[in-house]
């Protein structure tokens, strides 16, 4: 028999709804807890309550020469005010708002669709399921993830959460460092893996999912630069994306809930974001 | 009795440290969730373990003309790529690192203090502590938070919370369409509430407190300014502050987890952040 105010009921709510080994848990209501409550109360559950114990950055640091889609240089650092001169430190930057790990807006590939700053913050703290591709990615940088992989996915961990990102795990944060994290060819053409425009249509057609994201510079695979395909349908459709995120080797494939920590600015199309992961 | 991997034990150890009522739950370990756990490993609970069911945003809009601590403007959005010419929208933006809601590094006053990109994850999600002053303040712009609002603030609530950031709602948060915010007076001095210098020399001493934040645009009084006592003693002591916060009104005093999603930017003195409560 559970005291006054347990998570007991809470543990078999979850349990029963499968979400406890998604890492939810839920409660009647935030102010049930450590006050009086009954266990009826439990029943009736309809709040979500997230806890976590681990957090991880999945943000690479941004520095002056930060890979970028294009290979222009997109990101300036100037000291007009220093520690020698001042007793103060304090910077200039001059950015594109797509470099570092950052956020795609809807606004980015649509003409009038939300800029960053009209996403509601609820949106933009979602379950993450990571979709591992870092095998077929090592052996051709031109793979994409496909609806198949999708599918693979949920064969092991049931549907994809609600409201869900999905992230592509390519291996790609790994190669930061590297010319093959854009692979770009003497032709100018990059070589990244990227979604599939069907995974793209699978998502948007058939599941609830709020956001791509991916550890390329690119939702779409390298090759389709000019195309874009998966920019013009995913974030036309008023979803959003992250692209060069860090830190995917070390997650679960579900379970963990994604921060994703956009630049409040008013009318951006995206820009440099801190991605967490709490799990 | 608890069924195997239930919460029940973990709701007693927490109220036992009197951390509910503070958000906070404990378990075993995440891994024990959902999984067979008899109640014995309950009690040898170690792991903090977190849980929130709201989200709150503090963090003001940014955009062109938003209020600076110097009165320059701090901040340009320029359009190079638009949807009428490339089908595409992308802006750069011009920026000192200090507008809009943004954090302060050690590195801000220090010489060699860590920039934001060294500040461990772990640092920037820390428990809450909103002392209002809004009363004082709404009378004098020039009043500051001293020692005695955090001894009466203790007195309501216990001991701040081990790694604290000790927020000021001086009601600020709301005046940032009025010449109020700066309080810039005919001589060019800012009237601004803020911490007084003997608060930081306290939760410096006598507490572990990692953070500071006011709604202002200067963790000092604006009458400090040109000296920033609070500046030089917290930021050179290795801890980080938060300016310009919004939305302090609708947060508990205590029991909010806040997340300083700062900007991963390589030697950074700080920068425009993503400022949110999980309560
Ligand atoms: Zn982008
Ligand atoms: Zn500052």
């Amino acid at each position: 028999m559970c005291p006054p105010g347990c998570l007991h009921a809470v543990c078999e709510t979850a349990t029963r709804r499968g979400l406890l080994k998604a890492g939810f848990a839920f409660a009647s209501a935030a102010a049930g807890l450590g006050a009086i409550a009954p266990v009826q109360a439990h029943a009736q559950a309809t709040a979500a309550r997230h806890s976590f114990s681990r957090v991880q950055d999945l943000t690479h640091t941004l520095f002056e020469g930060f890979p970028t889609f294009s290979g222009e240089k997109w990101f300036t650092v100037e000291k007009p005010v220093t520690w020698e001169k001042d007793k103060v430190n304090l910077h200039r930057w001059t950015l594109m708002e797509h470099t570092g790990t950052h956020m795609d807006a809807p606004l980015h590939f649509s003409k009038d669709g939300m800029s960053v700053d009209m996403i509601p913050i609820t949106d933009l703290i979602v379950p993450l399921a990571v979709i591992d591709i870092r095998e077929r990615a090592a052996a051709d940088p031109d793979a994409s993830l496909t609806p198949d992989d999708v599918k693979a996915w949920e064969s092991r961990n049931g549907p994809l959460p609600e409201g869900a990102c999905v992230a592509m795990n390519s291996g790609w944060h790994k190669l930061l460092d590297s010319p093959k994290f854009t692979g770009r060819d003497a032709d100018g053409r990059n070589h990244t893996p990227g979604f599939h425009a069907e995974t793209a249509d699978l998502l948007i057609r058939e599941r609830n999912v709020k956001g791509l994201a991916v550890d390329t510079l690119s939702l779409d695979p390298g090759l389709a630069s000019g195309e874009f395909p998966v920019h013009y349908q995913w974030l036309g459709s008023g979803r959003w994306g992250v692209e060069a995120m860090a830190g995917l080797d070390d997650l679960p494939e579900t379970g963990a809930l994604l921060v994703v920590a956009g630049p409040k600015v008013r009318g951006a199309t995206g820009g440099p974001s801190r991605i967490l992961a709490l799990v």
